[in-house]
């Protein structure tokens, strides 16, 4: 891992660029800390700089409340190499969008099985590259979309001890058996009225986590309309498991 | 109203027991406060004797949050007088539920609906009562089941703010329509392994609600299995609205 920028932001958090290899990434931390704080990954829909501005605004309330954030680009997203079954994948999902239809089991599993297999690597990498600074400590949280890579992350990874996960509707079916091995405590966040989400799909997947304390938080709106109260109540979630 | 016995708990509380009329019940509030505090009425299945542990803990939880916490028995519950059609209904219901037989919507509504019907003006009398006491000011909120007492309230009751309900099964299907009717910002509380409790009813009815504000919270665990920090998220819930 390589730092190639640094930043300081007026509210006391340290921002630097770094490259993983060919993966551009971004890790936030306190800039003064008496201690090592304990890290969340937070995951995206790929695209680290459209996602840019709400990347760091959820970094920044992670880091107000006493953690260190990271995310890298994925596989695909941004500058980084588009993998020709993805993108087939997603101009039949967009056809099958816009003709009203439901999207196939396998569109799905062709969008996002490679995504999955590609990108959880990567972000274990991350892990490895992060978790000897000196200024983090502690057990490690994973934060976001893609659901799918957050779900494998929890089986494979035994690192990450809490998993905080946005509700999507691309997962595939394979994967429903897959979260009946996830055992770490869960936050699933599910907006009600996401036109783009499968309600029900959700409900079952949350159904299907093995985890002992899972908790789903559903509110009424859209897909980016999470309401603000929730990025309080996604620190208390990894303050009880992560400190 | 009539104060029948006050004592001072160890925690800065006062709990006052009263008679409203033929209807007992208790008041808690803090011991010194510098200013009059937002009311919250705690529902509860009836029988107040038997339900005395859970509600005062929660009572307590309340006032250290800075609240008041009232309650009242409900009609049939403890001793007051049975209602015939209520006794028929109930008896009715653990012989379904015994057979292991679905429950009709006819038992439903014998059982929930003259209850609502008796209830919901006596604790629209307890605010009455209430609301002139000088430590108590600003907004009100109810707490708990019976969620249809709660739904009732809050499309009936304007001085009701804010909501937080229990997901139980007996809902009169005639009150989903009522449910639309619900405006205040509501946190539903839905234990996802509820042996007693009717999963995609509460989900349905949670879908009902026509709140702008809705927020669910879904938890792994059995009826009385609430997880202890669900506790602290319903008084931010009554905070960010009461006060």
């Amino acid at each position: 891992m390589r730092f190639t920028s640094e930043q300081r932001l007026d509210d006391g958090v340290l921002e630097r660029e770094f490259t993983l290899g060919e993966i551009p990434g971004i890790l936030w931390t306190p800039e003064s800390a008496s201690a090592p704080v304990p890290l969340i990954l937070l995951g995206h829909p790929g695209g680290l700089h459209r996602m840019y501005p709400r990347l760091a605004a959820r970094a920044r309330h992670s880091v107000a409340d006493g953690f260190a954030a990271a995310t890298i680009e994925l596989p695909g997203g941004g500058d980084r190499p588009r993998s020709a079954v993805a993108e087939e994948a997603r101009v039949d999902l967009h056809r099958a969008l816009e003709a009203g239809e439901p999207v196939d089991d396998d569109i799905v599993d062709r969008l996002v099985l490679p995504l999955v297999e590609k990108a959880v690597p990567e972000w274990q990498a991350l892990l490895n590259a992060l978790l000897p600074l000196p200024e983090i400590g502690g057990q490690v949280g994973y934060a976001g979309g893609v659901i799918a890579i957050g779900l494998r992350l929890a089986v494979v990874e035994p690192r990450i001890s809490a998993a905080l996960l946005f509700a999507g509707s691309f997962v595939p079916r394979t994967m429903f058996e897959e979260a009946r091995q996830v055992a770490i405590p869960l936050l699933v966040l599910l907006q009600w009225d996401d036109e783009g989400n499968d309600r029900q799909l959700a409900l079952d997947l949350f159904d299907a986590f093995g985890s002992e304390e899972k908790t789903l938080h559903a509110n009424t709106g859209g897909h980016t309309g999470v309401p603000q109260f929730e990025g309080d109540e996604v620190n208390r979630f990894f303050a009880r498991h992560l400190k």
